[in-house]
């Protein structure tokens, strides 16, 4: 292995700027700021495959849902994909009377006369203009000097105004990113920012929305709650601006610059779900918000069914959330050890419905987002190689999906309560068996046929059901859909994976489903066979059949 | 979807402690602190799947290189696996003389000779105690009231202290945690850890460390910050202990918690690779260090090779690395979008061998952690539905693996830029074929035998270059392990993945290698088959191939 190289002299520190005293660090965030999402835009211009607009509508519907009333939804004047996406929101009706939308643009007149174009007869929408004043681009991008900086946000700002008062009908909102603000010098930033508000001349009923981006994290993040603070002293009519912050995460603290920027003055935060956006992402929404909420202060924003919202995200996205992500990851409401489990079980017992919420190592009740708290068992933690995953790969070849692993560990851990020893592979392979293969009740699906045509499939399955055969037949984009439009529940797929099982002319395949069936807990199911449409068919039932059975249960 | 109840009176905020004479706001952090990885226990006690002792030994060996020179392996006293791994540790020499090894325990008498028993014939190593703190904690799970968690506290001291004596030829560390840190009363804490320092008198020459664990992360990271520094102002014989930090990312703030902490005057930072640990997890260990790098620090830990580790940690885990993770993700030193792209190409272009790095966009140079910069195209940003991946899925049903998606879109770059116009989904298909499925030169694969037994494999191929025949042999644990090394090459697998097309008898199957030839840099390679396993050679083939390829170019 190479040595990493000595950083001293190709690096250099980040210099902070002088404000002993601060007041920042005294504060605590004791109400919602103005939020807004740009998954539709920062979030989208940063994926790999960006979104079509049969998806940019669905995360948008998402968004309005979880309560956002400021979202922006493109770059119109660069992507004629953004262009047509605002006109069918705007032709369409599908902005709410309590929504706004947002557009960006470069400053450059003719970008804005075809951003104005995108927004005609719409009823509210916010203009975000930008032009980049750190030293580093002025000197490497555009070779420019700060008076010619200037220049360009003072009349891009006049275009804008002026394209404004030729649209009357809308009510305007103005956005100026004094871009890579957190790398820019503190004082030329608000020299810049003070010249677009003598232009725009807002006033406390229509303030000017000034954002402040640290466009490429670049220090502690202390320090941009600093350069936050000292902002918000120096700019002219503080109460006719709204500061708005934008944070990424190249640092991996994009949460706490949001946060300590918010204690130092800002009013506005804008960033993705999850924290999607360019390279290592803006500053996840969900996580500030969820931060909030677990402080008792109210965040404004509706993540009650957080994995649905996650559902749609990760859809769109094409990215998952991680595991450790906070509050929505997989592994996050799951306690593995003993001593752990143990004390969340006290605390449990002792949690009284209206008391403060007070169970050990869950910072949130997982029930107010939707969720339930799982405990996983080792089956044989001494061996470490005799986990459930372990056994069922080794010896069956079989690859749980991970929320289905924690799944099935509490179905493992019932029977070895019951049993009061360690269960063999072969133990544990039945019970898997039992609980999901033989999940027959009360659809037994007895054979099906499929035809696909032009990417549309057409299934109609046989089913048996106390004793009598029904026929069940569904159209959709493919086998499954097709199934599930044909079934008499209102079922959702969650999640669905499938892998093969040996190779050649004997392998099987293995398919993975997690359902919602009626709106309730996700549960999986599991197919095998050596047909891969059987076996998805199979994981489906299987899922169903213990929905149903487990919603029996409980209503005896 | 229901609504997000109202969390005022549900959930309690953090009560802030006064420090209004604060001075960490004003440091910054110019050396790097003494790192603790605690992958091989806090971090391994949060997988599903806990390792087996190869992996454990895999994972040591892999921290050692990155130049942690203090490790937690285990807690030997609660699990026979952890305590078979110290002894082998020891015995087995595994331990270079500058690296000191550390075992976790509870402060329990019967767990602490047990904890020795594990340690006998160490070098150097730390017993590290620690009991729970906090008020919940006090009241819910152990029902003890502060001169009783203060008793344990100091009984164990003196357990340690006693059992240390009677294994006098080790160099012994004491560390104490009081647990829950960061949700208990600072004051308490501050009398607890003066009673444990009664106990051991430590000095400056042999100093005892004080670990202050964010054990659930429950405040904006300033808050943390205000605790150590008040912790160090108030504690006993300052120079004669180490102030450690230990924070957990319950609300995606643990990074800046731990740099906050650091200029509060922590010096000693315990976390995991990639963030792994309970729940949310540890503290990520590489961000950290890194984030000094790009400030001009050396962090003194390696990561020059940082996908090398990433693989390490990843199958060890079995957790991926999330594609925005900080300095790892596989989307960090990627740019989409022109203007970005632009921006960055100027930026090398002017960047000088031995100047200040200033590359817009990227804050570290990606070479100095061995990777490279990508651009990716979008080949028909207009439609959004036409990009590399989307065409390759629905008119071939082919899935390529992220990173590969991030290569592959660079060949398609180069012909774009000669032929001057869009592709179409079979031009496409076609330059995927001939870069990848045709890449069978100087090795085209003729035929394989293999067979199992017992969990080995052994595989012949018969290949043909340059017009001879050769056969080579080699066993391993699977297919692929043995192929690898039958190769008269050095090559290193650094991802691996396959999947159907279509479905039934005629699905065929797509796989996927990522390689590493000769230690150079990581190349894809694709091989399509009815057979699983002469896909997977055909991907190996195709990789290997590529790479020797490019190797000949750059020599010629």
């Amino acid at each position: 292995m190479s040595m990493l190289k000595d950083p001293s002299s190709k690096y250099r520190p980040f210099t902070p700027i002088a404000i002993p005293d601060r007041t920042w660090p005294d504060k605590v965030i004791d109400k919602a700021p103005i939020w807004l999402s740009t998954d539709l835009r920062d979030g989208n211009q940063s994926l790999i495959e960006p979104m079509d607009a049969e998806k940019k509508m669905r995360f948008f519907k998402c968004l309005v849902q979880v309560g956002l009333k400021e979202i922006e939804v493109g770059f119109p004047s660069a992507s004629q994909t953004d262009f047509d996406f605002v006109r069918e929101l705007i032709e369409g009706g599908h902005i709410p009377d309590d929504v706004t939308i947002q557009v960006l643009t470069q400053a450059r007149d003719d970008l804005i006369e075809r951003t104005f174009e995108s927004l005609k007869g719409a009823k509210k929408a916010i203009v975000h203009y930008y032009n980049a004043c750190a030293p580093s681009f002025r000197k490497i991008v555009f070779n420019q000097d700060k008076a010619g900086v200037k220049a360009i946000a003072v009349a891009a700002g006049k275009t804008i105004k002026r394209l404004a008062a030729t649209q009357p009908d809308t009510q305007w909102g103005f956005e100026y990113s004094p871009e890579v603000f957190s790398s820019t010098e503190t004082d030329f930033a608000v020299e810049v920012c003070n010249a677009v508000i003598a232009v725009f001349q807002p006033t406390p009923a229509n303030p000017l929305i000034l954002n402040l981006p640290a466009t490429i994290e670049c220090a502690t993040p202390n320090n941009y709650a600093d350069q936050i603070e000292w902002f918000g002293r120096h700019i002219d009519t503080r109460d006719s601006v709204l500061i708005s912050v934008h944070t990424h995460n190249d640092r991996g603290t994009g949460v706490a610059a949001t946060e300590l920027a918010v204690m130092a003055g800002a009013d506005r935060v804008e960033g993705c779900l999850f924290g999607n956006g360019e390279r290592t992402g803006n500053v996840c929404l969900v996580t500030v918000a969820l931060n909030l909420y677990t402080q008792g202060v109210n965040p404004q924003l509706d993540f009650s069914d957080i994995d649905a919202v996650r559902k749609v995200v990760e859809d769109c996205n094409q990215i998952p959330v991680h595991p450790r992500h906070p509050y929505a990851g997989d592994l996050v409401h799951t306690a593995f050890s003993g001593s752990h489990q143990d004390a969340i079980r006290k605390g449990f017992t002792q949690q009284q419905a209206d008391a403060v919420w007070e169970v050990p190592y869950l910072p949130i009740d997982p029930a107010d987002i939707g969720r339930d708290y799982e405990a996983v068992i080792r089956v044989n933690s001494q061996s470490g190689k005799g986990g459930i995953t372990f056994l069922l790969e080794q010896e069956y070849g079989i690859n749980l999906p991970r929320r289905m692993q924690i799944e099935f560990s509490q179905v493992v851990q019932k029977e070895t309560d019951r049993l009061g020893l360690e269960m063999t592979a072969a133990q544990i392979y039945k019970l898997l068996d039992s609980e999901y293969l033989q999940a027959t009740t009360p659809y037994a699906l007895k054979g099906h046929r499929l035809q696909e045509e032009n990417g549309t499939s057409a299934v109609d399955v046989e089913i048996v059901s106390e004793g009598e055969t029904l026929h069940w037949r569904g159209i959709g984009k493919g086998p499954l859909e097709a199934l599930v439009a044909g079934l008499p529940v209102a079922v959702e797929i969650m999640d669905y994976s499938e892998h093969a099982i040996g190779a050649g002319t004997n392998a099987k395949a293995a398919a993975y489903i997690e359902l919602r069936v009626n709106g309730g807990r996700a549960l999986h199911g599991v197919g095998i066979d050596e047909n891969l449409t059987t076996a998805s068919f199979r994981a489906l039932f299987s899922a169903l059949n213990r929905a149903l059975g487990q919603a029996a249960e409980q209503a005896a």
